[in-house]
C-alpha cells in the first residue's frame, strides 16, 4: 500500500518505536483517550479502517474494542507538524473508556 | 495550595517525570497541540492559569507563547480515568502552531 508506507515516513516513533495518538470523536469533537501505537498498530489501523493501539503493559497489539466491543472506525487520520503525535477522528461505538464513562477525561479539576 | 497538591496526586509522572498534556481550543474543540509537563509545569499552569510545558529537546520549563505571544489561558483542566494523561481545554492567542497553522495536527492524510 502505497499510502501506508509514505505516511508511515511521516511519523517520528520514539526510542521505544512509539508515538501518541489522540482519539476524538469525528462528529462530537470530544477528545476520548490517548494511547499508543506502534508501527504495525499503524499500519493495522490504516489497511482496516479498525483503530489498533500498542498496549504497553501487555506489551501486544490490541484492537480498540476488540473485548468489550467498544470498536472505533477510523474516519481521519492526521500527523502532527514534526511527526511525533497522531490525531486520530473516530466513529466510536459505546463508551471510549473502560470505566464506561463515554470519554477518558471525565474527572475535570477545580483550580 | 490545596488544589494543586491534590491534582498532583491525581497523575501518573512517567519514568522521566513527565505527562503528555493534550490542549484542546475551550470553545471551538479542536484538538490544537500535544505537549508534555512535569510536576512544576503542572504547578505553574495551576497557579498562574497560562500554560506551561516541559520542553525535552531544551531541558527546560516555558511558557507557550513566552517568545511567539501565542499564548494559552487555561481554561479547564481534566485528569484521565489512569491519570497519565492530561487534557487542557484552552482560550488560545494567534495559532498554536510553530509554523503559523491554528493547530499543529494540519496535515491530514489519505488512506
Amino acid at each position: 500500500m502505497k499510502n501506508t508506507s509514505d505516511i508511515l515516513k511521516q511519523i517520528a516513533f520514539d526510542e521505544r518505536g512509539l508515538v501518541p495518538a489522540i482519539a476524538q470523536h469525528w462528529q462530537t469533537d470530544e477528545v476520548l483517550m490517548l494511547a499508543w501505537m506502534n508501527r504495525q498498530a499503524v499500519e493495522k489501523t490504516l489497511s482496516t479502517g479498525q483503530v489498533h493501539y500498542w498496549s504497553r503493559s501487555r506489551q501486544s497489539l490490541w484492537r480498540k474494542g476488540e473485548t468489550s466491543g467498544h470498536t472505533q472506525i477510523l474516519k481521519e487520520f492526521y500527523v502532527d507538524c514534526d511527526g511525533d503525535t497522531l490525531l486520530l477522528k473516530v466513529d466510536q461505538n459505546g463508551p471510549a473508556c473502560h470505566t464506561g464513562e463515554k470519554t477518558c477525561f471525565f474527572r475535570k479539576m477545580d483550580f
